[in-house]
């Protein structure tokens, strides 16, 4: 794992900013180069559907949870929008935020308009809240729908926001994901790999993609296209929906180690549960992100044990 | 009920407009922290509809109507377009205002086209105003069609107005409303949550919604899960149609102490009556909202008695 | 009739230019609080047709007929677009011009496509115009037509025209026009009343609306609605299509003295006849418009004989 | 013919661009009044239909052939876009230029979609050409497709250019071309002389319209309508397709002295002959444009004797 | 070939650039007035399709080796995205580049929606990375679709682009494709040497076009009406899909010697090879380009001889 020399960056971060970002780059990847990205955007994503409902903990309901989690347990980096950011910031000051910087509801489906996440909120936004706070805002985070027929709008604001976070010593995570009428098959290995691809050459310093499938299946080898064709934009993979904790692991240990991916981004995966467990799970996937731990160590902290 | 200190300030009020927003807060809500918004931004929303016809006191045919209960009645802040404010605000210096800055007619339906409110006045004209005529403009109001084709274009409104709302001191109320060919039933409650849930994530300070309804009916209990979704970003309920008043009253004391709704937007059920009469059904709803009066005690407002 | 103190200055003007406004407002009203409006945007709006044809008279094939007529006749002001202001305001300085912002072809039929009529020219264009050359320019025209698709657009463009009309001491007037797919009779009096109101609501000093009928027939007493609905926004009739002039001048006296209007907005109506009888035609419209003249008294005026 | 004094310059020229406004007019009218027209803006227009083909002459398959006509023949000015004068001028220093600021090809048909020609290059880009370098650009050209879907945005960026080149001492000339599926005969005289009377509305110096037809045949006394509807904007006609020289030229000689036009715009009915073919058939034209000669002096010219 | 001084500098480079643009000029064409531009913009404009597959070298995987590539082979200039150039540009300072502003992905198909290529980084940010970093930026970029329905976006964008690079001393190179719903044969010679006229009106230094085809064949006479409808703006053509080493070199050389382009755009051809061959065959297509080879001296160099 990199030390901090050995951070490579990139040319559209100026020499005022370089130490900044060299300090964010350190800090969302704990020193690892992975990332543990917990991700807390979906109260506009899936509105209520991500906090409510049978299978959720009622802990889930508060938007609060996410901040509790956020602040127990051990993450890289804590994604949610600028909103929530500044509501809840000033009672949770240790926490590492990265600000998503577009959103937009699960209403509109793709059947009946391609999908367009628009920013809501400008890098100088996040700028000015950091400077102003002091609160730790390590990066920003976009989604690109590759194949809708807004993509137009989703490069121009993509490719505009690395060069502008960069500018401002700010770590990108892109989620990239192929969707639209165009788009048969989201988990494509080959387009799965074009997404990373993209990312790379938007100049975005992370690419989050969906796990691949081949045959319906996921595979953890067929990540390897993604990550080759991400080059030095590191791609980690989507926590996914709700699943047994082990075989989580299990699938994410395999992604880093078989697939080359550096980590991950995980969300209702996380919150869904009470504190205690949901702390504890991060945990579990922080120690296999962040230090290289087996899936037999991570269980043990998902079940309240130590390693 | 919240003493000054209580108040949270979001962290995208910067230092020297803190304690605008703190005293603003305060004003808006009272000094209870619950909201009585009266809502007159109908002469754009419903045309004439709201202001003359069979069931309407002729009262209501001037538009000076609106400001002579907002100057007469108890409430938190009257809620219209900046064009109104600034013709007869002159002669109504004692009304505290909420500038509404989006509005479209009802012609267009959405079964013709999803709806979209766009932006018609700035928050900079808001304050403008404010810091040049001394009027006391407390806030600016937006609404928000979530699953609308449109709703990336009100997203991106909505997020930008609660920075330049709080960077200017302004309180924020969104009315989040569910709407478009994609939305099958915008009083369910779950659905009714998320849209709490976006305008938390938008930063809101409140979030105006419709009150939800489980197999055709309102249940004030149905409101608990947007309470909860809206987190810190106070939820409160739309007056809807005209109804009896003391129904009315008791749904509002329902929403509140069984649903967990911070306040009310209240608009046609007061304006369309006669002065006298509107001013006391103002009165009264100010009574539940802020005083935690019985609907009793506000009945009795209602026809003429004080409690 | 309103004394220059009587003039209500709305505060969106600031102070540095109230004294102008209020210059502007008594010199459009000619110190009567009424509006005799000679519409000459027809160029655009509707091509050739206005200008040239079998019931029009050859003076009228050339542009310079608008600008004579509005030199000659007693108006209140003259409306048409920048360009024209431009080429000949230079030879007819003693005009008082207003300068109509929007502007469209009669091309595209709403069956096609719903009407827009977007800004051509800038508020400070015109603000410039005045400033530098000293022409009278003493306010800003802008067309909305409410239940069109484009609504969106109007309206944004029409509360800012406001905003930025008032903020140079200029007064505005709207034309306020429902038209597009979804608005099935654009001359019902409930909805003629719901665009003065609009045009209220966006802070407009004026709103030219269209003669409402019932029953496919006008009536005056049916704008009653709409200048109640128009409250401190005075509303002024369309002058409408070619017809007999003393029929023309008893609908303008019902206007105004059932209805309720404070004016008129005439265009083709004068300007298709020859010069002599266009300035005697317009003078009698004024008369009964400024004068409170007797239908009687103002075709004396046309006939040539004076009163 | 006017002399200097006679220009009538518009207000909105600011006085310190007075001079240079009268002399560019002056110079793109060779003191006449008349425009004679070179166009070369078709390479986008029409791609390379107008320069390479059997009828066409292989010279004017290089782009340069535009400017050695140009420079070689009398001509009041030289249309075509900023890139190809930025890439020739320099070695045509002695030719006057008017820069298209509109362009689009003609692979679009109107049964497809309705036109769009929008603004490739802005006023300020003409301005700072002619200033940095000393060329000698006398004025800007833009389309204007009437009827079209699109007409509000080329109305706005016309009235615009207008402004924009006025406030800069520059000449305009308007191409007005009724086109659009709303559009069922571009060459009704009633409609032409509707877009010359736009053209007059937005302020333009010229307005160059299409020879209008009755029962399908050309008749110059047809464009008198127009002539009478332009105004103090001076109407040209279009030089057409590809007709016998002689015959053009009567058309011309007719255009002018039956019509009442004040020139012609013509491109490839020029440049689709041999440098020396062209260059003499050009200075046919300008004799008769600019110094009334008859159509056997002209014709003359054309043949290669002088008059 | 030209010398230094036969360099024609346009009009839109100011005085203070035109030693920057000569010089860049002559770096692009390695003082040949030749133009080998290495394609390396596919990661967004085909995926991962051109870097992992069956007939695809396995190095060609890593973005990395696009660099590797440019910066061992002799080429005029390395042409890809911004975010690219800032990620590997610091290790690989020694590389021309060009910077392609726009991209898109080819999910969407033309029989979808017309293709539109909207600018993603402007030319400002690829003057401050050259002027912070001192990378060798020489140019940039830009694709326009003609033909498509979006065409306005695209022509606009692209004079612009011309304007700014050339203020700032930049070269520009246009992919100029006729395509869309509009667009029956993108192969006609015709409509080819249209396309390379136009981009010769937008003033474009280079334009880079497909082989034109009669008959389904490609014929590099066919090149020669584009060739001529470029004018002052060199036509490069594109290498295109994978074929046989020894075909595409001759076909180079064809085009240049026989079609009159003066270079080429290669890409996959290139990179999908191994680093070693694709140095070599990198470096046969330079030596036909850049030195006048013979195809037989470029096939020595490609089976690894020298000539």
């Amino acid at each position: 794992m990199p030390s901090a020399l050995d951070i490579r960056i990139p040319l559209d971060v100026p020499a005022g900013e370089q130490e900044r970002y060299r300090e964010n780059y350190r800090a969302i990847t704990r020193d690892t180069g992975r990332l543990m990205l917990f991700a807390g955007d979906q109260k506009i994503e899936h509105l209520n559907d991500d906090f409510y409902g049978e299978e959720i903990h009622p802990d889930d309901a508060d938007p609060e949870h996410l901040f509790r989690i956020a602040s127990q347990a051990r993450i890289g980096v804590f994604a949610t929008q600028l909103g929530m950011i500044a509501r809840y910031g000033g009672d949770y000051r240790d926490v590492p935020y990265l600000v998503k910087l577009n959103s937009k509801t699960n209403l509109v489906k793709t059947s009946q308009r391609d999908p367009l996440s628009s920013e809501i909120n400008l890098v100088q936004q996040a700028v000015d809240l950091r400077d102003r706070t002091g609160l730790t805002i390590l990066g920003v985070g976009y989604t690109v729908y590759l194949g809708s027929e807004y993509e137009p709008v989703m490069l121009y604001q993509a490719a505009q926001i690395v060069n502008h976070a960069h500018a401002h010593g700010l770590v990108t995570v892109f989620w990239m994901y192929p969707r639209g009428k165009a788009v048969k098959d989201e988990r494509d290995p080959h387009l799965v790999a074009g997404a990373a691809g993209v990312a790379a050459a938007l100049g975005s310093d992370f690419a989050k993609v969906n796990p691949p499938k081949a045959d319906g299946k996921i595979d953890a080898a067929l990540l390897r296209e993604a990550v080759a064709a991400g080059g030095r934009t590191g791609v980690v993979c989507a926590g996914g929906s709700h699943v047994d904790m082990q075989e989580f692991l299990q699938q994410l240990h395999d992604q880093i180690h078989i697939g080359g991916t550096v980590g991950n981004a995980t969300g209702r995966n996380i919150h869904q549960r009470s504190l205690d467990e949901a702390v504890r799970f991060c945990n579990a996937i922080s120690a296999i992100t962040l230090d290289n731990a087996s899936v037999e160590e991570a269980n043990k902290i998902c079940t309240g044990g130590r390693y």
